[in-house]
């Protein structure tokens, strides 16, 4: 009897945590929390890095990392024993071993040994390991599967713009290298000097810290920064093209599959 | 006889006022008449910012801050008259306590109040609540339907693409401390002091403020271009074709809307 | 005889320099010779206007402004004689007061005018006339309709994405002058100060000759690029599907011409 | 039998190098391998013109020269031998004399001048011939055919948009050298130094190395910054629809060719 209820929250809980097994639309009311947790956690992680912000606060920011570190491996240890509601895993180390059990459990351990006294350096590394935490979110929403789709039923035309785009990266760099480069050896005294200045100006970022100031090296930059605008425009409606049919295809799955699930059930 | 002129006087009035009423299409002249007030005092309130302008013209354009403030004081009273005629208020007082009277009845008070006396500072916070009177263009169309139509219809391919711009950022922010951070502390010495230079990249404005200087540095600053190129271009489509359907999906209802009103005259 | 002669050669002149009497696609070689010269005239007029390559050249400059000047009275006068032809033109004066010709004849007599001696400060006035010599272009071509075509079928959705981008440059100039003012009144002193930052930035331009340095001004800064770049969206794409459909559309009724002409001549 | 042997050798070899005797889709392993090869010989000679690189390392730069170099004089040799299996080709110097070959046989030649010693200025010429290399990849793709497809399908359009963008170029080249000349006549003393602040600003790239200063030329610089983001998005949205319609139709043209091919068997 008590098992019965160990089972039933069991399967309560698993159903809170995984939305694939949760038929109904949308985040389930934990993991609404958790993602606001993690959100929280990011923001404290990126603020402390400001030293303005840091210095006079340091207890707080070691209270909140203790604070977020015990919810996280609270909520892997919920993971861990509720796992195996999923028809997917057969046995529960399978789930401990997968990638993502093993990227929340290091953000854990990173968490705590922080906490403990391992700062400096350390304290920078673990900043990348915490935006992995943010991949989670992907597991709340079918958003990574439309990305993955999109990028996969294009993949050959954006291979074909992307080297038209490496190829024109390539020239513009090489004209400008032969141009300016002994007029400006410092910023356009090699091909890969050169790249820097091409990628800036090929995706219209212009920062202006290296120009062309020859009427050739401009001219030539001129007709980069205009090629650079028409080759820019094929990938980019290629991939919102792209992105716009599998949204549409997996909505059209997603209204499908409840009547799917109840045709099965008679 | 005398109520009946002025109900008719109200009525004719009430749908100069509001478009609402008026089925036919475009705007009344009584409220072309007022657009052009409004875009008027909004022109003066920004030149009047300018010192150049204002020194020696004071009298002018607190002259024109009375003459605003009047006109739309009239306005303000005509609107309270007049919105019992339309259906869904049932009291005068509904209308007075909608947020769109209070915010016109604040702008004409803000507007007298200036005249009166309180300058300076008031006059800076009295800016922004006059650029609230452009919301009233709305009242004139049903563009901003069209806007949160489409805005609705693809919330969850918009939220989908802006949660992967904000990991591009936050990743790229974090990767340029670490990479640029000892080189320029005062430009990327923290990761909010990175995502200023982030942003500036993704959006592909470029100040050129802030920008990498090591060789690491600029390839991470390219690969973040060139990924902000594709990133943003995902927004830029769903935005761009649901804008496109929403205003075709209000043509065809504004189409079959005088028919329908005919048939249930009928 | 000879009046036959005469009308036969000004018939084919005709077509030779209306591309509308024309059946045939594509510009005739007259037509194609003259826009040549066009283009060769404007790049003449370009290239005077420095200093670098004008001194020395004087004489070849002017002797190719003789030239060009000669030719388009040449074309002017050729135009005249054969105007009646078209059917849409009943006397020869309704063309020669025409906007096009009266343009036309502008261009001839400037032209010779900067020959005969009035330089200097005329010279570049001249220029903004010159200009006006590509619009014949236009005559070459449907190119102006499509655009107007364009233009007019979506002017509903165009207006709205203008007003909602004053809108956001308004906000976005107030902001950053209410924010960066006390602190850089130089650039952010005034909101029209202020909007030429913010110009610059939601058309993702990005000088850099002003920028905020203020936590705050740069956080709102940064919202502005992001929102700019949401909001420039809309009118990209609905001018993009616009100028397709629009082309397509002149496509079909092009083809079409030839059949309709050849039933009537039946 | 050894003629038959050595037949069978070439026949299969050619099938290995020129994809279009392959009716599999993708590139043959001979072809990925060179293609890996040319993308090594580019990188290389892009990373040697970096003194920082090529100082101190000239030895291997100069072996990993003479390896290229035989790489692709095996690679020549190879396709003269096996050319004439191809239908397309009568007699080994109809394919021996073709601008593909003959860019081939240059390439390899100026690869082994190098490691003959004609170094210097030679050395960065030979850096455009090498970059004609990567034109080989076209070989092995369909992709330029699509690119040329997508640009002939909408010449008509983008001529148009063409003019057009040209024609703001002049117009507001013309206007800042008017306006802004006479304070900056360094950066806008002539049509031709303004043209280079229009294209950084038409194509929104915005270097700010030069901008103007006037209250009137700031406005005429707003103004051609928001009417250039409209004049780039038509040639933008034409391309990308072009190249969208041009690889939908490529793929049919692919799907359908194989049971084209089966049927002649037959």
């Amino acid at each position: 009897m008590a098992d019965r209820h160990v089972a039933t929250l069991r399967h309560r809980l698993a159903c809170q945590l995984d939305p694939s097994l949760n038929r109904q639309d949308g985040l389930t009311p934990l993991n609404a929390l958790i993602t606001l947790v993690i959100i929280i956690g990011i923001v404290m992680a990126v603020l402390q890095t400001e030293p303005k912000l840091y210095r006079g606060n340091e207890l707080w920011f070691r209270f909140s990392e203790l604070l977020f570190g015990s919810l996280f491996l609270l909520e892997y240890l919920a993971r861990v024993w509720t796992c195996i509601e999923n028809d997917g895993i057969k046995h529960r180390w399978q789930y401990v071993f997968s990638f993502v059990a093993l990227a929340d459990l290091a953000a854990v351990l990173v968490a705590f040994s922080v906490y403990l006294g391992n700062g400096g350096i350390l304290l920078r590394l673990l900043l990348l390991i915490r935006i992995i935490r943010l991949a989670r979110l992907g597991r709340f929403s079918i958003a990574l599967d439309c990305i993955l789709e999109a990028v996969r039923s294009r993949g050959y035309e954006l291979l074909i713009s992307a080297i038209f785009a490496g190829i024109l990266l390539l020239v513009s760099s090489t004209l400008l290298y032969l141009v300016e480069g002994p007029h400006q050896p410092e910023a356009f005294g090699s091909i890969l000097r050169s790249a820097w200045w091409a990628i800036a100006t090929l995706t219209t970022v212009g920062y202006g810290d290296v120009y062309p100031i020859t009427s050739l090296g401009r001219f030539c930059a001129g007709l980069t920064a205009i090629t650079g605008v028409c080759i820019i425009a094929v990938p980019t409606g290629i991939l919102a093209s792209a992105f716009s049919d599998a949204i549409s295809v997996a909505k059209e799955r997603h209204r499908k599959l409840p009547k799917i699930l109840e045709r099965e059930k008679d």
